[in-house]
C-alpha cells in the first residue's frame, strides 16, 4: 500500500491521535490510588502481620493494580501504640492494631477486641454483623476522622502459664503475673499483682521469679515465648476468648475512593480478616501439637470454680462502672451482655454439646 | 466567544472526536461479563438463598458492573439436583447447592459438606484453607470442568426432633426417622429405619406417627416446619456438626474471565460463604430464643452414651468400607481423620474449656 494516498496520510494522523487519545483515556480511568498502613506489629510477624499483607494483595488484585497499599512495620515508623493518631492525622491512611490498646485515650474503644466472659469468635462476628455491633464501633470511632472494620482473630486466648498450680482463690493473692489492660484490672480486683512487662523480657522474669505467672495469647504466639518450659501449668481461657485486630482508616481518605474501591478495600479487609482467623486456628493446632510432645510435663487446667467466680464478679462490677460513667459505653455493655445470653443459650445446644458428646478417637 | 474563530472551531472539533473515541474506550475496556448461576434451593430461601445473592452484588460492585451474575432458583430451572449436571455441560455457568448431594453420581463428593462426628464449621475451614481440604475437593471435581468452592455453612446441625425420649439403644430399634444420606446409612446400621420424605410432607408423617422423629437443619431452618410443636425432644449434634454449602463453576468458562475478575468472584465466594454463616448462628440464636418462648414444653437431650458409641462404630466402618474401595476416597478420609485428630486436641482446651468454665448469668 502506498504512504503517498492523502487519504492513507489522514487515517494515519487519525489513528495516532486515537491511540494517543485512548492512552490518556485509559490512565485517567486506570487512576493507581496510593494508600500506607502503619501496622502495630514488628516486621514479619507471623499471623498478624499476614493479615495487613494478605489485605494488600488482594486489594491490588481485585482492582487490577487500581489499589496499591504499602505498609510499614512498627519496625520502620517506631511506634506501635501511635498508629489510632498516625491514621486520624493522616500521617497514614490505613492502620492494622487492635481496638483495645486505645482504651487509655478512648475508653470506649475497650469493648471492640474481646471482653473477659464475652463472646467467642464466632458469636463476636455475629454480634459485629447482625447484632449492631458495627454501628456501635464506627460510632465511636467516627468523632475521631476514623472508621474501623474487624481486622482478623487470633483465636481463643488462654489463661497464661503458672509456675504453681492455683487450686483456690487464696493461690491468687499478691500472686504477680504479667496480664496487661482491662484483664489485669479483673484481676486486682480478685487480690492478685498484675504486672506490665514488655514481651521481650517475660521469660527471664518467669524464671527469674520476679513473676509467678505470665499470659501472652495461645500455643501459636507461646511456643516462641518458651513460657511452656519453665511455668508447666497452662490455664484455660476467660479473659480474651476471641481476639479481633482491627483495620483503621482515615475517613477522609476514604472518601476520596471511588465506590468500587471502597468496596474492594473493605472485601479485603473481611476476607484478609477471616482468612486469619482460620490461620490462627490451625497454627494453635499445630503448636498446641508440638508443646505436647516437647513438654509433656504441660498440664492444661481450669481455674477452679471460686477463682472464675470471683473474677466474673469483679468484671461486671467494673463494667458496671463504666456504664455508670458514659451513656455510650452503657449502650454497648448492654448490647454485648444481651446478645451474649442470647447467641450463648444456642452455643450451648449446639457446639458445646457437640464437644462434649462427639468423642475423637 | 465567537463561535466564528477557526481555532475555536478546530478545537470543537477536537473534542468532540476526542469524546467519541473515550466512550468507545471506555466502552473496549469495560467489557461486561455475564454469568448464570443455577441454585438447588427455592425462590428466595432465606439465609441458603441469601449467599448468592449477597455474592453477586458483591461481585457486581467490585467490578465495577463489569461482572453480572444472573440468578434462576430451582422454581425457575425446575431441577435443584441437577446443578451438578446443568453446571458440568455449561448450561449454567455457577451453580449453588451443597457437595453431598451428588454422591450418587460422584461418591467421592460426600466428604466436603459435613461428616458424622467429623469437624465442625471452623475446624472445616481450617481443614480446607489449611490442612490440605480445597486441594482433594478440586481433585474430585477436576474431571467433571468444575471447580469447588465453600459456598456457605448453615452452622451445627441438631440430631432432630423425636416424639419420644430416646433413654437406650433399644429405643432406637425399628425407630422410623427421616434422616437421609449418609447419616441415614449410619442410622440404619444400629437398628433404626431411616426414612426418605419431602421436607413438605414431614410434618403431617411426624403428626400421624407414620415416623416417630425427623430432623431438618437447625431452630432458624426448624421453626417454620412446626416440627417442635409436636415432637418435644430436640436431639443435640452428630451427624452434621458443620453443613458447607458449595459454589460451582464451569471451568471451561472460568477460564475465560480475566485474572481480576477471577479473584473478584473467588473472593465474592468466600466472603458470602463467611457472611451466610455469620447469619446461619444470629438466626439460629433469634429462632431457638422464639422456639422456647412459645414451646416451653420443648426439651433438649444429648442422645445416650450407649447410642452414640454404636453410631460412631457404625460410621467407622461405613468409612473403612469406602476407604477400601478407592483411593482418593481413602487419601480424603485419611486427611480428615488427622485433621480431626489435630485441631480437636486444640478445640478442646480452647472453646469446649471456654464454654465449659465461663458460665453467662
Amino acid at each position: 500500500m502506498s504512504t503517498k494516498n492523502p487519504f492513507s496520510l489522514l487515517l494515519k494522523t487519525v489513528s495516532v491521535a486515537a491511540i494517543a487519545v485512548l492512552s490518556w483515556s485509559a490512565h485517567a480511568e486506570e487512576q493507581v490510588y496510593r494508600l500506607t498502613l502503619a501496622e502495630t506489629w514488628g516486621e514479619n510477624t507471623p499471623i498478624l502481620g499476614d493479615a495487613s499483607k494478605n489485605m494488600a494483595k488482594l486489594a491490588s488484585e481485585m482492582s487490577n493494580g487500581r489499589l496499591q497499599i504499602h505498609i510499614d512495620s512498627a519496625n520502620k515508623h517506631k511506634a506501635p501504640f501511635g498508629v489510632f493518631d498516625m491514621v486520624k492525622s493522616g500521617q497514614y491512611d490505613l492502620g492494622h492494631s487492635s481496638s483495645y490498646y486505645w482504651k487509655g485515650k478512648v475508653p470506649n474503644t475497650l469493648f471492640f477486641s474481646s471482653m473477659p466472659f464475652g463472646l467467642m469468635t464466632t458469636e463476636q462476628y455475629a454480634w459485629f454483623y447482625r447484632g449492631g455491633g458495627m454501628e456501635l464501633m464506627q460510632e465511636v470511632y467516627a468523632p475521631h476522622n476514623l472508621l474501623s472494620f474487624p481486622g482478623g482473630n487470633s483465636d481463643i486466648q488462654m489463661g497464661g502459664w503458672f509456675k504453681k498450680e492455683i487450686k483456690s482463690l487464696a493461690d491468687l493473692q499478691g500472686l504477680k503475673m504479667r496480664i496487661p489492660g482491662f484483664a489485669g484490672e479483673v484481676f486486682a480486683r480478685v487480690g492478685a499483682s498484675p504486672v506490665n512487662i514488655a514481651p521481650g523480657e517475660m521469660f527471664t522474669a518467669l524464671e527469674r521469679g520476679t513473676i509467678d505467672a505470665a499470659e501472652w495469647v495461645g500455643p501459636a504466639f507461646d511456643l516462641r515465648m518458651g513460657l511452656q518450659k519453665i511455668a508447666p501449668f497452662y490455664y484455660t481461657a476467660w479473659h480474651e476468648p476471641g481476639s479481633e485486630t482491627q483495620f483503621l482508616v482515615n475517613k477522609k481518605k476514604w472518601e476520596t475512593l471511588p465506590k468500587d474501591l471502597q468496596v474492594i478495600l473493605e472485601t479485603a479487609f473481611r476476607v484478609s480478616a477471616f482468612d486469619m482467623y482460620v490461620q490462627a486456628i490451625d497454627a494453635n493446632a499445630v503448636a498446641w501439637e508440638q508443646m505436647r510432645k516437647e513438654n509433656p510435663e504441660v498440664q492444661v487446667r481450669d481455674f477452679p470454680e471460686d477463682v472464675m467466680n470471683a473474677m466474673r464478679t469483679a468484671n461486671k462490677e467494673l463494667l458496671a462502672e463504666l456504664a455508670q460513667k458514659d451513656e455510650l459505653a452503657k449502650r454497648i455493655i448492654d448490647s454485648q451482655d444481651a446478645y451474649l445470653k442470647k447467641v450463648r443459650a444456642w452455643t450451648d445446644i449446639s457446639t458445646k454439646a457437640y464437644l462434649e458428646t462427639s468423642k475423637v478417637e
